[in-house]
């Protein structure tokens, strides 16, 4: 049987980091490679207790068909809470936003594109990006556009350069804080400008903050969303990296026409999410301390990345660099000029330690890229030691 | 600000029934417009117990990112019981089938139309059918056409002479067994033609049984995912009408290069389904006795739909016609020609009694129905006969 695929299908490889992790390896291969919360980060007996409590209260509700726009006093909490932390909503512009929960940020994501995008038209996005937003928007038929990403953020004359050329941008795909895959943070001067150039050519922001509470060096800086006075950003995020990741409950805070439309494309996609698990999360919010739980986590991944910016320091040869994140789940590391990739991924193969090629996260896939992901979140402490011990001598053995 | 969307979720309009679910009611008012369960349906005591078990044995595995084609071990069990129950799988035909794991029955249909139609593409249905599927399929961009449905199935006559008019139809979507609105099952002549018309026209079935486990009259006919032997069916089905709705799992079992692509969809749009009630559904599968569960629901449904029935027999006037299914949820009322219906769903929300017009379920929008969806899981025997009571009165209002 020969089957026919549809075109927005038929080129869509599965995601290369989801595919490494498939791999079958063995105990003494250390992965780096995930972008997986740390298992010690999950409440389990907070999260044990109030599962009990809604069987015992309310569990023909939690087991019954919920509302696609999600478990309205959920979506109260995550209103509140964005409103504190990031300033975000408070009716500060002349369009109200709303906010919907989704089956975790990705479909967040994938939503927006689906109800701003046709086929054709380019989602500008830092170049690397998030290989799950890069597929969700290919999927849609979108054109994933690269802009530069500087140390202090996306580089500014060249996305204002980009919006001047390109008449058919609908969309700017953007990770202001703790980016994936870089760890980099924006500064204040480019959120705002970048604002101010959205505003100008009439582009929707999508900015996407999995990892804005995981803070654990410097200080907060405003969220696009909070500076939005126009209606023109729609702000994604979830409770994966700070409750659980395998719940799959996300949400999104959009000027509510926009909202609309994505709760009429997410009731076709899962008519809603897991109403169980929004109701934990509901209860969690209004039950537990999960500041005091977010600062635990912040305190293991600055443990962990500073273990590991620490080895890199020690074993990793000079010609190669790495980014230094103040919070979010990954490092960036970029070999020298020249290097020939090949020979250093079949290197870290034989030292069976594990990293996501850059090349998985380029805009254009047929780019080259010298540099790779590493995940400090997910291994053990002396994993990290060890398996940077590795990753450097698979670096010098092709350096040298 | 004055939003642009993109042409397929500019015109999609929610699901009127999840519109008329949202709609105010007081406690007078009686609904027979869901399609939920019954609440008494959900064996709230063994997931509580599970749930216990998964949070004290598994946390960890439980909280955390799975992989997109879904728990391994649910997986089995749902190929296993599949082909117990179903004859379905068991490599009967040259391509071999496999199972995907996904977010309630809904997604598998969405997912099936993005990876089969381009925008354009005809999927032929049932007039009328699934508004769910109706609206994935608008999503997609592709066109419904409806063939109409008989007592004993679809139209043998119009399938035929529609596939040999249209080029353009990549699919097929049928719910064969207590179909959604109507509570028709094919006979197993319409099922072995239907099967042999898309193997001679190259078109691919995708075969929806939610509602297949909840039969409560009559015997059990083949699927068209039994006869499957060249690979062309792709085929739905869930546990929302046995375990839970709310929870969203849902399960596909189609030839692997299909279920391939519509993995690679499946990511984009939510990574994977809510992880720990996968693992609460295989451990119920494994631990619990779900026949028995599932032939108590079937004692409670025969029991409400003979309810219904026999309030039906009894108050309607004999110019109204209604199905008799054998199993499922629905039951479904035609008024005869000439009915005003505006004027017979003005009396039905005067009278407090809440139905879903045929109109909602039509392939061709603009098409008027004479007929309406009842729902008999949901309410209570009291509700049901005082329900049919006020439809009656106001069936004779408009018709005398």
């Amino acid at each position: 049987m020969n089957y026919r695929f549809s075109k927005s299908i038929e080129n869509l490889k599965p995601s290369a980091i989801r595919e490494i992790l498939k791999a079958p390896s063995d105990a003494d291969t250390i992965s780096f490679a995930a972008g997986n919360p740390a298992p010690e980060s999950f409440p389990v007996a907070d999260m044990e207790r109030i599962s009990a409590q809604i069987y015992k209260e309310d569990a023909a509700l939690a087991l019954q068909y919920g509302i696609t726009e999600g478990y309205a006093p959920l979506r109260a909490d995550i209103t509140a809470r964005n409103l504190r932390l990031f300033g975000i909503g408070g009716s500060r512009g002349n369009v109200p936003d709303t906010t919907l929960v989704v089956s975790g940020g990705t479909q967040g994501i994938e939503l927006a594109c689906r109800v701003l995008c046709n086929p054709g038209d380019a989602v500008l996005c830092e170049d690397p990006t998030f290989i799950g937003a890069l597929n969700a928007f290919r999927a849609a038929g979108a054109v994933p556009i690269g802009v530069p990403l500087r140390k202090d953020g996306i580089d500014i004359d060249a996305l204002e350069k980009t919006l001047a050329e390109n008449t058919n941008i609908r969309m700017l795909y953007v990770i202001p804080t703790f980016q994936n895959p870089t760890g980099i943070t924006w500064n204040l001067s480019v959120r705002r400008q970048v604002y101010e150039l959205a505003c100008r050519f009439g582009v929707i922001i999508l900015e996407d903050n999995p990892y804005g509470e995981l803070r654990f060096a410097g200080e907060d800086l405003p969220t696009l969303k909070s500076m939005d006075d126009q209606g023109i950003v729609i702000y994604c995020s979830s409770f994966s990296k700070i409750l659980s990741a395998g719940m799959r409950i996300g949400y999104v805070i959009a000027p509510e026409p926009i909202c609309a439309k994505m709760t009429v494309q997410k009731q076709v996609e899962d008519v809603h999410t897991n109403l169980f698990f929004q109701m934990l999360c509901h209860r969690y919010l209004q039950e537990c301390d999960i500041d005091a739980h977010i600062c635990d986590i912040r305190k293991l991944y600055r443990h962990k990345c500073m273990l590991m910016l620490e080895a890199l320091d020690t074993f990793m040869p000079p010609e190669v660099t790495y980014t230094r994140p103040e919070g979010g789940l990954f490092i960036w590391c970029t070999l020298p000029e020249g290097t020939d990739i090949d020979a250093f991924l079949h290197a870290c193969d034989a030292a069976k330690v594990r990293i996501v090629p850059g090349v998985a996260f380029n805009c254009d896939t047929s780019a080259p890229s010298r540099s790779f992901r590493l995940n400090y979140s997910t291994p053990s402490d002396m994993q990290i030691t060890e398996g940077i011990r590795r990753l450097a001598a698979a670096s010098r053995a092709v350096l040298h």
